[in-house]
């Protein structure tokens, strides 16, 4: 069966594999101090433009969040992110395990409007009683969101200055940004990012690799220690070549980018075969992910055809589902989707 | 260089890495709900002669001590552990993170000596402030120690008796667990280990995987919504195919055995060179980890020579350094070995 | 200046004070192995109607709030509370400090809704990925709420049935217990309240004690080792004795009711005072807090002549502020707040 | 029956209570914002002779170890403690609790002992696998220490210098420290803490309080929004004004050091009866604690006439026992103490 059910359904992007089995015997030390690990650092830092980026690899994205977040924050500190961030919602109270409360905005369409970011600072710091309340500690927004739309160069630098004028800093989950980078509607690079935000990670396990993350500070403000934080919260990996030869290759060439372009188009094409047949998206996304309104019975029905994750119920009667591309997503398996909606 | 840094300083064992080639473009869902991971509990589940066995995988070590030693722990216990033991002094205190203490025992040659336990549980209780103390609620061993040593049957029998006597379950850390089955000097199998541990793990990133380990409970004991929990700790790869179909290529055809057998064979013989050569080691040890006393100055020039780890001062003049074996460690490395020795 | 500010403006009632006098020299083991603690549990088990009632003493309200959510809850759950409720918001993190998220719900008046918690739950239940998803482990009330609100007989039983029916505990936070037992508007009492919770508190700090609150478990549910946790949480006192004598004194002759009527009286008195003088209530409050509308500047002149407390912004021109009265509330303070506001 | 069983057998010494007597009816804010806590915070700068002192209130003793130390560290921290350190074994597991590791020195009389301390640190930063342990980052001790014993004033300096050779404060747990600057055999004064120590707390539960110690940060070191802290740790008394008035009363006319001069000298006297009559000492107490070895059937026919603690057994005969003066210690209970003795 054909399946849109995630960007996570295959295993790596070729090149990256080949990679891992082309190196798979050489002897090297562990934990990271390789020199994939840092031929990789090079090669972000440069498509960063960002030449003092500190750059780590950790194995996944709820793992990283809660790494980042919970090294950046002091205790009486939250982590500020809209009500559908992916730490408000789906990584089962990962950031509170750690101590940290999840301060949750009002959103739109996934994303945290600066005004109302910046109404919510202003309130607090107003508040006679404020120290008996979790201080804002850091802005976290995911870009593409999860519903896979995409902040813009205003949006993303009003926020970054709001975070500079409150001196809190600004963390970006880019555990799908290829795709947000390489849509057609951005106006946002990696330059960018790297110099609107603190810090931020460049997600590698929905982007072509098996897993990893590559965690970027870009202030020289990687917390002190770090490796030693990682290795208590339990990510850190003996082999840490694994990461650093597949982000290695990720950033060789291009493939990053090349790979989430063909995902987008992927998207795109998806699209349009959804829209010719009348359906109804419950958002407009830009990106990979694309969120559709189906009626509950076609659903069913759909389900015993091709492969997609059910994403909220909209109301009794219908449902709101999600189908997502990938770098392994291919011009067949949109023929193949085509012809199954004609016979719904 | 030549290698004995470590038994992970190569990739994965080619047939493991064959079978992430041969089944990477199979779209399958994510968080281990996938027919390789399927396969691989059933054949772990067989080789551990535990039909009953539930098997979670998890990416690393630390990791999964953290996980299963604080989803099985009440707020209010602590571990026992060997004051050697990897969660007492290399995991950067993750055990502490999760809250709770690490209870550390005297031990000898890196076990626990099963009359110190009894002795020590038996103190707890009849302690009167012990409302104030940390409760034992669980013991915490490693087979192979980190040093390399193993528990008899005997021993991990005494030990499991005493563990039932108190009601607290015994978790057996086996990150080299291989090599410690595959020693000419074990009377242990996997059935015994199976049998005699409420909870052990079958260490992967150390035993030819690019890295995993197979957790098993063996008591139908496994904590209440454990993949809950995994994910919260960060612990849950979106790819947990990644982990799956390595575990079931490891556990066809005897390999993870296999290749185990052969590290032991290595280190026998690496043994032997040393031994010719009269160095003295800082303890017998029948598995793939061998450590050597070396006399500073000498320790100096074979680093130049050969790849091994300081292990620990042992006085002014000496250090205690570690050789390690693996399925990576070939004839051509041992006799480059024996010729730089022959050079000292 | 005469105070509203808050109901712990004075030290403890004179019949408290009396006691911990009469007492003093008294030699009494330590930790709430004494005869007063004895004498008080046995007390509000009585007052409780709850013979198998386990009554535990703790020093101040968001510490048996933290000790008693983390205690009942497993690492995978929350606690879900009204939005406004005192761990959601004015805690400062205290139980996500201890790794639980606290799963915020709409309220009405400070409450939460029977309904919402029920669509809550069939929501989260309904959800396929609820394993990535906090657990709901409990149901969190005030009584009276944050914003001197109280929940009906039906109200609480319902939400009680919610709790049996999802098998969760229901919390009720008793800071100010007295003041709504006392309400002339309530069809709830402290039997009710034992028969309908699973855990709740009896407030002392702010109804007539120097300190301390009187946490009970009424199903037999007290956590395994709760003393050890409570010491582990910090919140053991040494001179156990300093709460049991309090509450001893407070359940003797109704004392505890009497103050707490005592003081709804004066608030019923300061209602017709300001609703005389024209003054808007942000909400009908039917206990000892009654939250008042100033104009600004009004306030600002007020502030000068009588202590009361912030409470919220309602827009540019106007504030919620606070006015509580307590068992050290009199006449005379009315009297005086009546010549204040006449000159207004 | 007399009772030797601890320092807070009696409520508050009568002045402390005397105080709360008479500000009983004062209406004053919350949260410690009141001119008692004023008023002592400014009497204890000036017997610590550090007039730009930082002074917090809190509960207890475990508390404040686990508020300070866990708010001084950073996450990959842990704090040194002598193996007998309250922290290290009768807390509960109340610092781990707080996710850092107690790193347990070797004691002597229940002292660290600063060559020990110093090797620690070098042998730690020695190591090149330091990034995978807990990283040192504050020395707590006690003092007295839990066996009574007091530190001099040449090893608490050198404690100092080691310190601030390492960079990593120095915290003293004073729960009992009257009772330590007022032994005949000290030459350290509370003006010589306050220069050697980065936070010390003097306790008050255990000398003549009902609850409460106070925190001193004497380095302009309190950790920022220390009073959050305290707040989300479940620590902030609502009627803080319980703590600064007792404060303020033990440290007015030197109270606080006549009464621990007090126990000074009964607990001399209740050696000389214990030492007359052939007893022998676990240790040389130079404070109010006393450790004597009792023979086992002696040991069960004093606990019938004379109430003191059990401390540990010393061999299958003999058990070490614990008397503790105070404040409320009198001739007569010693006289009676005399009498039960000779009858023995």
């Amino acid at each position: 069966m054909i399946s849109f059910e995630s960007d996570y359904i295959a295993g790596a992007h070729p090149k990256v594999l080949q990679r891992l089995l082309e190196t798979n015997m050489e002897p090297l030390s562990g934990y990271g101090n390789d020199i994939y690990c840092a031929s990789a650092q090079k090669k972000i830092r440069a498509a960063c433009a960002c030449p003092t980026a500190e750059v780590y690899f950790l194995a996944g994205g709820t793992q990283t969040n809660a790494v980042v977040i919970s090294s950046m924050l002091q205790s009486y500190e939250g982590a500020i992110a809209a009500k559908t961030g992916h730490v408000s919602t789906h990584e089962a109270g990962a950031i509170e395990h750690t101590g940290h409360k999840v301060l949750a905005l009002a959103q739109k369409d996934g994303k945290i409007v600066p005004a109302v970011l910046r109404q919510y600072l202003k309130t607090f710091y107003a508040d006679e009683n404020r120290d008996h309340m979790v201080f804002p500690g850091m802005v976290y927004i995911s870009h593409p969101t999860e519903y896979g739309t995409l902040y813009s160069k205003n949006e993303l630098t009003e926020i970054s200055q709001i975070c500079a004028e409150y001196e809190i800093p600004l963390f970006l989950d880019g555990a799908r940004l290829g795709y947000g980078l390489m849509s057609r509607q951005t106006d946002v690079t990696l330059a960018d990012i790297a110099a609107l935000c603190d810090v931020f990670y460049i997600g590698g396990t929905k982007v072509g690799a098996l897993c990893g993350e590559a965690v970027v500070f870009t202030k020289n403000n990687t917390p002190k220690h770090f490796m030693t934080t990682i290795k208590q919260n339990g990510a850190l990996l003996a082999k840490g070549r694994v990461l650093g030869i597949q982000f290695d290759a990720l950033f060789t060439d291009n493939l990053y980018f090349k790979i989430s372009q063909h995902a987008v188009e992927m998207a795109e094409k998806l699209k349009s075969i959804f829209k010719e047949k009348g359906y109804h998206f419950y958002l407009e996304s830009p990106t990979n992910q694309q969120f559709i309104i189906l009626e509950n019975r076609e659903m069913e029905y759909l389900k015993t055809q091709v492969a997609f994750s059910f994403w909220e119920k909209l109301d009794d009667m219908h449902t709101v589902v999600r189908f997502a591309t990938s770098w392994s997503t291919t011009e067949e398996d949109l023929e193949h989707l085509k012809e199954i909606l004609s016979l719904c």
